[in-house]
């Protein structure tokens, strides 16, 4: 233990790297950055994560030099902050939180509020002026210790707490006055003593070494563990500890506590924006039971203008101001910071990349090139391609009066009003009459396709992000509302929940951005697409590799007529006596058609509808080619091959058909036949797949369907659930699972490559229009993305991303 | 051309080394070796498969030197068989085959009787002294080699053929008078000369390298290059020629022909066991117009007594029967062999392995072992497994009268005969009055199990050999024809397509090996196992690598209660409330149920089902432990695992459900939680889950609908298709398919075993029982395989079959 295994921050300065997170875990080495730069940060000390594994090693205690360390760094806190543990008339208070090399939020022990004892409650009451709030901090500091620390069942105090409401006869904690809380506290640490057979610590260093271990023992505790588990982390990593001095801002008028942004987060103007209390705490900030106001006057809500933090306390707005700048530039990005003012001294509690809007992204990025903060590189990489969308799209108005009514998954982004009609038919009859509609259905099917197009956007009771409604819906880059479930239909009406009834005809607002549904129009925004956004699309093609993003490839069609109507004629155009084609249509109900007689399956067992498909793209091929003098190689791409020999028979009468067509009107033609992998059979065997096809297209729907053996149009049951239990941090059929369908295609590509050396590669389907997909796609060396045209700016942010972050 | 390319047969002798079949392609090979043992094959040459790619550089023509080298080798026949090319006295005819290294049936082009022209049909007629024979032999070879050889569209010929019988008043070709065949001759030869502007070759010379020619030829014609693409077989193998002499059993009353086993092939008695016809051809024995007659006592029929081969040519059927014991010694094997007599003189035509029902295969091996021809290893291997599952069902009685009603598929082995009746209901009422039942159904579901208990055997008009009826009935070891579609079931009737009606009650069959449905009962034979059956499984079990076979292991059991009573019952076992059971089941209601909510992932989604189940288990365990005294290790497993995370969470409430079940009965117990691979994506993380799981057991049935995207359920509407036209061998579910499904398994078990050095490997499945995949897994080096009970024997065949053939 000759080496050092506790490290002090504070006073501009800090004893460790900041660099070392896997020692100091990530929010220890955070506040070690800060109190470097030179910001004045409450001054603390971490206890390193390998002595995480010490305090293991010793039988699970905290061994005498390392106690000796500890308190030498508390010295130094002391020294920093002009308070003393223990003492009566400055007591110093410290936070004990856990902090590993990565984030595990909720899964370890916090004690907040400890150093404070019946001395120290002295000096709290003087210092606040307020014995109620004091002896409410004392009681909570009590539940959470007696709780975390040592191991009692918190139900016993809780049960204290009732009885005296009771007794008391009031309802909530809040209305009990400063005797009672008093009292309770007496009570509480008699009932600890008589439980636990020992007296609550008065005595702060007993409490810090006592939370210090709780922090080491919660480390191990079945919700870490389990986490760990789920996450690929590993045990011996072990948490570091962070204890660091309280300040507080409810101290008096002289003390405030506030968050701000360095630019304005919503529009990106360069501008400090943000909010403060005057004597008040963080969460009072948040609660919104008083409102909060400006920092400077760029921040004044016009509505209800407020006086500034600059105009009460110029001093200390001017060290912030100072602060705001001198982070900017350390960190190169726009940073959202938590402050605290105690007793005219200002500091800073947290800082970090601030959130931001689409628009103010796109801003802020545009600036920071133009004050050379970044380069045309990161400016691209500062705009998430996910934000791109909203971008595109129209959005409700924030400000607008609006009454929610139901919620459902936000399945296509933007926002549309319209009269309720509840069938296909009947949208596309009003949209006719110029209605605008909305079109309310339990669940849509390709039967609605015109219907939905009529309308303005799409209600649906049942299905998924990826149900057909959503899938269809961004397609067509048209608002739409999935699986809202308190809807329930009948006829030409809907029920909701509450009982409350709309009918057809009513109007209705989709928010598709956010999943909601609202009475009547409400005012919306339109999609402003600035100059900045072109500056941005302009640098991020520079640097894409992906070749040309493609539009939708669709693959030789999958169908079989139902209706008389249809069978008839297609039977006509087939030249098959009608029974035949009916008895087939027939012989046909699957059990679980996902998995039955599809794609190249009808090319195999019904080959004239492929050759009649194949005849008709080369018919309009040769067209153009002769009288337009384009310049085509048509591309013939055999869906749900699985197997080689499918893929042969199929070939080789397509090339047949084509060589009759090409023959027939004496053109001089190249053409390309490959398949879809879509199948983890296909991916397996595409070594010998690529004899045959001479390009792939990744069908990743279709893939992620087999490989995870899951029915997109079913996974509504269970899958939301994964993706809450983070058993998939995202749904696979949002963004590529990687992990499995990405370890499927990146054989496929090595296997393929391996038979066919320039094979091209591509995916077809929604995952091109997704950002992290298509980063994927790029590092597996695909030569092209294909996605709706309203994803396209999307696919090309997320490209240039791909290359960027590489 | 230093090098020889054509190769001399005859006479006891061959030029070439019979071993070589790259070189002479399989048939000529055998040829060669027949010859060289020293049997009288008909004297012949081979042109070796490089002259094929000689012929392509030649610019498809024979070389000058090469029809020198044929020449030389026709001189050697000729003088060999003591006829000549174009000879009026004694012509020689020959054949003219194609002969890959592989079997290519159908795919390539023959001709027969070449030599046949104006000179030679009069000793021909001479010879025959049949006029009508030659004549009719003629006209067949103009057609066959006009079409072959010249390239002439056969429809010409045809038609004059057409022409010729409207003319004289007659139907089938066999009305026409020699006269009538001899103007036919004329007028084809006259149409050729028409039609492809040169006469029909006279010159034999001519015609075998014309034959020669079309042969190379036809080596790249469509179908053949299509099938070798199919088979993975390369162009560059190229075809060898085998031209060899024509001789004929039907010269006159010295003269017959015949096919002989060295054994009996249907009860393996060591007998020679043959027929034959006296003045005839081969193709007239398999007619069936004349009754063969037996070659010696053994083979006569007792019902209809004829004279033998042995009394009418006793010296022949002395040199046969020594040949007989010749090619068993040589080849150490039962021989089926086709022989000619020429005028007194014996030719063996072919020589192979002969067919053999299952009870010969095992009384033959026995025999053969004790005769010391084979050791144990050897006879264990000459017993297919999958004859195995005749032995151990009922067969019918082959020489029963019997109406054939319909046919079906052969999805259960075995054979019953019952009362139909129309639902499971109505089966187990009947059954339980005594009555024997045939249970008739659309398709089978769940909710017939108990009635197919009770039946004898199942008939289904829907469903393939791996349908819900087919795997249940298997399983349970009974007769079950399914898929039989000329079945129409109307209430409680069913009506055939021929009109036939067959009500509730009357009496069926069902040959479950065959897929026949009879009329009323068909006399059936009991299984017998001899003590040679025992024989064999004794030796088998002596070589057997894969540890003890196992019974089909059961995952945690998939289910949701429907009916209202089975809700009730449910929800209080479990203690939820029936409403919130009622909604999640009626939630439930899915497109593609095969890949929905299902296996794990109610695990995941309702805990309490597995809780239960493992809770079960364990009981049943500590009871057997502490009561029984019994040594218990009980495997959990868990069915559907796609991510590690899935198990980690079930593993883990598991775990804590299984120490309380422990704890409670104080018993010491140790236990395995392991997981199914059953999805592609497991397969390929598979080094992730064996970080969890202790053991992994593949579920092939699922892992194969997944892999290659067809539901076992609905495959019936293609995969009949897919495995008749060749793109697979053989219905993937009903042997594993190794090149997809079993890479998957490959790569499992590889990434499994490098997480987890000795996880434990095994299947469970159907697949389990079944001879090829048998051996793919014992490939595979898992530990143990699992099948149904009465599949055990087939099982443990296949597994020795394994070990030998490695």
């Amino acid at each position: 233990m000759s080496k050092k295994n506790v490290y002090f921050f504070g006073n501009k300065t800090a004893e460790g790297d900041p660099k070392d997170k896997n020692l100091f875990g990530g929010k220890g080495a955070n506040l070690m950055e800060m109190t470097k730069i030179g910001l004045n940060v409450p001054p603390g000390f971490i206890i390193t994560t390998e002595m995480c594994n010490d305090y293991y090693k010793n039988g699970g205690k905290l061994s005498d030099p390392l106690i000796k360390e500890i308190k030498d760094a508390v010295a130094k806190v002391e020294k920093s902050i002009g308070k003393k543990f223990g003492d009566s008339e400055k007591p110093l208070l410290v936070s004990v939180r856990s902090g590993a090399r990565v984030s595990m939020p909720g899964m370890m022990d916090t004690v907040l509020n400890l150093g404070l004892n019946e001395t120290t409650l002295v000096g709290l009451i003087k210092a606040y002026n307020n014995e109620r709030f004091v002896y409410d901090s004392y009681r909570r500091f009590i539940q959470m210790y007696s709780d975390v620390v040592m191991g009692m069942d918190s139900d016993i105090l809780e049960h204290i707490l009732t009885d005296i409401k009771k007794r008391k006869g009031v309802k909530l904690d809040t209305e009990l006055s400063d005797t009672d809380l008093k009292e309770l506290c007496i009570l509480f640490k008699n009932e600890v003593k008589k439980v636990m057979k020992q007296d609550f610590p008065e005595n702060p260093y007993e409490q810090l070494t006592g939370a210090i271990e709780a922090v080491f023992r919660s480390w191990n505790n079945d919700r870490a563990k389990t986490y760990r588990k789920m996450n690929g982390y590993l045990d011996e990593w072990g948490t570091a500890v962070t204890v660091q001095s309280m300040v507080f801002g409810n101290m008096g008028d002289d003390c405030a506590t506030g968050v701000a942004f360095t630019r304005n987060p919503s529009t990106g103007e360069h501008a400090h924006y943000g909010e403060f209390l005057v004597n008040a705490q963080g969460e009072d900030v948040v609660a919104g039971i008083r409102t909060p106001q400006p920092i400077n006057k760029a921040s004044i809500d016009p509505s209800n203008p407020l006086p500034t933090l600059e105009s009460i306390m110029p001093a200390i707005y001017k060290e912030l101001a100072g602060i705001f700048d001198l982070l900017e530039k350390h960190y190169k990005d726009m940073q959202d910071i938590e402050f605290t003012i105690e007793k005219n001294k200002l500091y800073i509690l947290q800082t970090r990349n601030g959130k931001r809007t689409a628009n103010a992204a796109v801003n802020i990025a545009c600036d920071m090139y133009d004050e050379k903060l970044i380069d045309d590189k990161i400016a691209v990489l500062r705009v998430e391609p996910e934000q791109v969308e909203h971008l595109l799209h129209p959005t409700l108005d924030l400000k607008a009066a609006k009454i929610s009514i139901a919620k459902g998954l936000p399945a296509s982004p933007g926002a549309a009003t319209g009269q309720i009609v509840f069938t296909a038919k009947d949208a596309e009859e009003w949209a006719s009459q110029g209605k605008k509609v909305i079109l309310v259905r339990h669940e849509t099917s390709p039967e609605d396709i015109k219907g939905m197009v009529a309308a303005q956007g799409i209600l649906t009771a049942l299905g998924g992000m990826t149900s057909h409604a959503a899938v269809v819906a961004r397609g067509m880059g048209k608002c739409c509302v999935s699986g809202c479930s308190a809807l329930h239909i009948t006829g030409k009406t809907f029920k909701l929940d509450n009982g409350k009834t709309y009918n057809e005809g009513d109007v209705i607002t989709l928010d598709g951005s956010t999943g909601t549904v609202y009475e009547g129009d409400v005012p919306k925004i339109k999609p402003q697409l600035s100059g900045n956004f072109g500056r941005i699309m302009t640098w991020a093609d520079k640097y894409i590799r992906l070749k040309t993003i493609r539009l939708l490839d669709p693959p030789l069609h999958e169908f079989l007529p139902h209706l008389d109507k249809e069978i008839q004629e297609v039977a006509k155009n087939m030249d098959v006596p009608v029974d035949v084609l009916k008895a087939k249509a027939k012989a046909l109900h699957e059990l679980n058609p996902m998995l039955g007689l599809r794609g190249c399956r009808l090319g195999i067992t019904f080959p004239e509808i492929y050759k009649m498909q194949v005849r008709a793209i080369i018919e309009a091929a040769c067209y153009l080619i002769k009288n337009e003098k384009m310049d085509i190689v048509p591309e013939i791409m055999i869906p749900l091959i699985g197997k080689r020999e499918e893929l042969i028979l199929i070939k080789d009468y397509s090339v047949k058909e084509i060589e009759r067509v090409i023959k027939k009107h004496g053109v001089n033609m190249k053409y390309l036949i490959g398949t879809m992998i879509e199948l983890p059979r296909a991916a397996i065997t595409a070594d010998k797949i690529a004899e045959v096809a001479e390009f792939f297209s990744f069908g990743t729907n279709d893939l992620t369907q087999t490989t995870l053996g899951v029915s997109r149009d079913d996974a509504g049951t269970f899958l939301p659930e994964y993706v809450e239990k983070n058993i998939y941090q995202v749904d696979p059929f949002v963004s590529i699972d990687q992990e499995g369908v990405g370890e499927l295609m990146k054989w496929a590509i090595e296997k393929g490559r391996a038979t066919r050396k320039n094979i091209k590669l591509g995916i077809c389907g929604e995952h091109g229009g997704e950002p992290r997909s298509v980063i994927f796609c790029h590092e597996l060396g695909l030569d092209y993305v294909s996605c709706s045209p309203y994803r396209v700016p999307v696919a090309r942010l997320a490209a240039a991303h791909a290359v960027l972050k590489g």
